[in-house]
């Protein structure tokens, strides 16, 4: 039987005119160093400019579908991209300016972007992406002179002049919500990167499915600080929630040194506040020297990596701030999971929560996957492959030859290995690839990582599986210390005894300056295994200890 | 450029599955008089009956698309069924208990219901639409023995039974989000009653879109008493609401009376209630001489009527209960708008904005036509009717003849006069066909209503126009007093000077013991005008007044 009901497609555009029509007062603050260090629009103000940059895009011939990418901070400017180019029916693609030039080259030309906004900050890096941009027909320099030497066939255009150019008025037209609206590729760390292609449809729902209570439940009284970067998984869709909510945005822009970042939270009082985990732990650490006011942050969250417990424990203790994480993956738009301790846990006990990886978001389906490919119970012990299925959740990479290996009967693989607890709370242990299974049973890099960190000494701590002759696997631990701060394996390994079990404990440590990180701010394990394989790595063992490790002149001799 | 997202469809089933996952062990109460004064059950086990209603009904032969209807009060088993019939592929049609056998045999003939789910209590209601009954195949009697006499072709069945013969685990089938999940007809006060067929998508999206800080930010830690009745418009969208957020539910079943529901309130400690104003209004009153505990509440909602600005201030004062208005209809599933105070709004200006109908919801369109069809400011003075658009909002009516007098270039035409004040707020002024045009300018009964309904002596006051000679229309003031309350329309014609402008206030007043009433509870406007015009109401007039007032033997003489 039909139903009555009208055929309203979901679309970007009804995101932009909820906040524009009804929050049309809401700021948006720009934060930046120097004199002018703020300044604040109005949603109607961004608004205004979304529409004549849609003007804009389409007098420069802009064609329906087409890519219009930006290299660009977290600026005003980034989020009227975010809501005119989608609404507009060309497609938002945003790239990671923290990626080489050649995965930014391949990903600029495999998208087939037309259009580049481009910070003039940044202008810099098209330099090295001369030979890639032969399908870019514009390039918009944003907040500043457009000096570049670019290919001849690209014009270049001033962001302002652009748009002082047009008049607002601009009429969004009627799309189908399957459409693309946007466009992110994956930072995989092995082949090439992938393009998930977000609909208009699954950017309405993300931005429903995160606005309810066990999500972000922003409102129109939030003044939502967004430090996770824009090109970074829609920056895990805080810019569309708080539009739609009617939340002030603040804009840290290039400001991300921790003590800039502690002045923007000082100054401008965030009610929420998202940022990946190392940002956390750095304010953490520079809060115990310096002023650091987390007084009216109600709702912060992380994610890209599982936070220490010790993280946790700290930012409740001493600020009072629950930091919550979300799950998911750049193919889940991204949040599948976040961790809202059930109404009423005992103080005592909501870090136990928040130490989980989230609870199963609505309209998202998560299973899990044993070894043995059959479908493991709830039960918080049995371990398996995390798969996702939703409306926000991709089911295939854009123009790119289909990926068995990604997807299972419909559902994504996420790669992620863990638990599910009653009550769809799950616990993620490991990258699937990074899980390390010594004398067949599964350690969790994750947890040893935890662990580690718990030490006071501790800055950051990276576990990756190494081959070992006696256990197929072990676990080499990569750690930096807190400057000043001194400790070994030895202590270390004491350290641990008692916190995980005792074959956990690894025999390799190496100490370094500063553990890797991939683009995003991950730890990057594959770059740790290479050194390792390498010899590169200066590799502590107990002394009793019969473990080898390689060297410079090749792997330890069986 | 097509996205890559996958092709989930939004089902109830989804929301079924969400409940009886994730919040498996949030519980559902039955409140009822007598001895088995209170039960509860698990959502695990709502969720285990609702698989066992659907193996049962696909035993007796349901077929995809067939109207299962419940004739119920609020109670487990209908939540069993408002999760159960949709997700299977049938559709859901709550009768409204309240209607005249006459309406209702239409209704149950035009739906063409095949499935009879009845409380045991309302049995006795199906002896006058014996003959209507000629669709129904099978009728399943709730809570008590299936002693009835029906046609020879029905089967009747006992629930228990039914259920206690099936095994859980029935396996949801996949649907088309566009099909009909629920039907629900309108009480118009003019003409059939039209049937609004909502689908799985419009019920999904309302219910993530009610989900957010904009609507009723509904959680895990909630206790979610919905008094407003099921059958009426979805009630309100906060069943599914409660259960996608694992809130507990309290059923009131068929305690509807104001010490019970006092009594209700004051042992179960809800911390949302859903009911009409006049619900609202009896609670208040009767707090006045019995204890009543409304300290648990932090969301209570109401609809169907403006409610006086009187009852605001008493439930905010007295009780700290700040009751929010949604404004909708059976046709926009309900909720169009939701008064939640901007936030930060000063204690003293709170009753200012709860005392509008509500900000418009997130991906809900409204406008306002002037009585020249042109679309009119949102500008808080120019009045129109106001339409709507969006994903769950209807766009026509089940097997009825086009209604191009309910629609307009696709919008819904709500038959509500209002203005739009800028940010979205809605301050609905009249039902259009209610306005009152004195003398060329519109009176707003329901502000004169409010405004009479503001001395401490009136009960309940309802306003309508009659002709008059002089000024084509006049406002007639139709009051119930408080029991012992005495005054008369000179006092309150003195009451109102000042308090709205002169020229609107009442010369005809009339006192009755109970102002009408619809089957839904709102005032019965047309039957206010029929006595008048029949001359069966006593009217009281001032001693200078020219006005004149029908009687028994004819109207007035001009």
């Amino acid at each position: 039987m039909k139903s009555t009901m009208q055929d309203r497609e979901l679309l970007v555009r009804d995101i932009l005119a909820h906040g524009q029509r009804v929050y049309g007062d809401s700021r948006v603050v720009r934060c930046a160093d120097g004199p002018a260090a703020r300044s604040s629009q109005t949603f109607a103000d961004i608004a205004d400019q979304a529409e004549r940059l849609a003007a804009a895009l389409t007098r420069l011939g802009v064609r329906p579908g087409e890519r219009v990418a930006t290299l660009a901070w977290n600026t005003p400017e980034h989020l009227v991209a975010y809501l005119a180019v989608p609404s507009m029916g060309a497609v938002l693609h945003t790239l990671n300016l923290r990626l080489h030039h050649d995965q930014l080259g391949y990903i600029v030309e495999h998208a087939e972007d037309a259009f580049l906004l481009v910070d003039a900050t940044l202008l810099d890096m098209l330099a090295p992406l001369r030979d890639r941009l032969g399908g870019v027909r514009h390039v918009v320099v944003i907040g500043g002179a457009p000096e570049v030497d670019l290919p001849g066939h690209i014009t270049v255009h001033r962001w302002d002049e652009l748009l002082a150019a047009e008049r607002p008025g601009f009429v969004w037209p009627d799309l189908d919500e399957r459409e693309a609206a946007a466009l992110c590729y994956t930072t995989g760390t092995t082949g090439d990167p992938k393009g998930v292609a977000y609909s208009h449809r699954s950017i309405s729902l993300h931005t429903l499915g995160v606005s309810a209570s066990a999500g972000f439940a922003m409102h129109d009284g939030d003044r939502v600080l967004p430090i996770v970067p824009m090109f970074h998984a829609n920056a895990w869709g805080w810019p569309y929630a708080a539009w739609l909510a009617g939340s002030d945005l603040i804009m840290n822009g290039r400001l991300l040194h921790t003590p800039d970042l502690a002045r923007v939270i000082n100054e401008e009082r965030p009610t929420a506040v998202a940022a990946i985990c190392t940002i956390w732990n750095s304010l953490v650490r520079h809060g115990e020297q310096h002023p650091l006011d987390l007084s009216s942050v109600r709702l912060a969250g992380c994610g890209g990596a599982t936070p220490p417990r010790a993280l946790l424990q700290q930012l409740k203790d001493r600020y009072g701030v629950r930091l919550k994480q979300g799950w998911g993956l750049t193919e889940t738009s991204p949040l599948a999971t976040f961790a809202v301790p059930p109404h009423g846990t005992p103080d005592e006990d909501e870090v136990d929560w928040l130490a989980k990886s989230g609870r199963v978001m609505p309209y998202v389906e998560v299973r899990l996957i044993g070894e043995d490919g059959s479908e493991q119970p709830w039960d918080g012990t049995s371990v398996g492959e995390l798969e996702l299925r939703g409306p926000w959740v991709t089911g295939s990479y854009f123009n790119t030859e289909d990926s068995p290996e990604k997807f299972h009967d419909g559902w994504l693989r996420t790669g992620d290995l863990g638990v599910i607890e009653p009550g769809g709370w799950v616990v993620v242990s490991d990258r699937l690839k990074d899980g390390i299974k010594s004398g067949g049973e599964w350690i969790s890099t994750i947890e040893l990582e935890n662990a580690i960190t718990e030490h006071p000494a501790v800055l950051e701590a990276v576990v990756v599986g190494v081959p070992d002759p006696r256990w197929e696997e072990r676990p080499l631990a990569c750690v930096s210390l807190v400057p000043g701060a001194e400790i070994g394996g030895d202590g270390l390994r004491e350290f641990l005894a008692g916190r995980v079990a005792r074959w956990w404990i690894p025999e390799r440590w190496s100490f370094v300056d500063a553990v890797p990180k991939t683009s995003v701010g991950k730890y990057d394990k594959r770059s740790v295994r290479t050194l390792y394989a390498e010899g590169a790595l200066d590799v502590w063992l107990p002394r009793d200890s019969d473990a080898q490790v390689p060297t410079e002149s090749g792997p330890p001799q069986e």
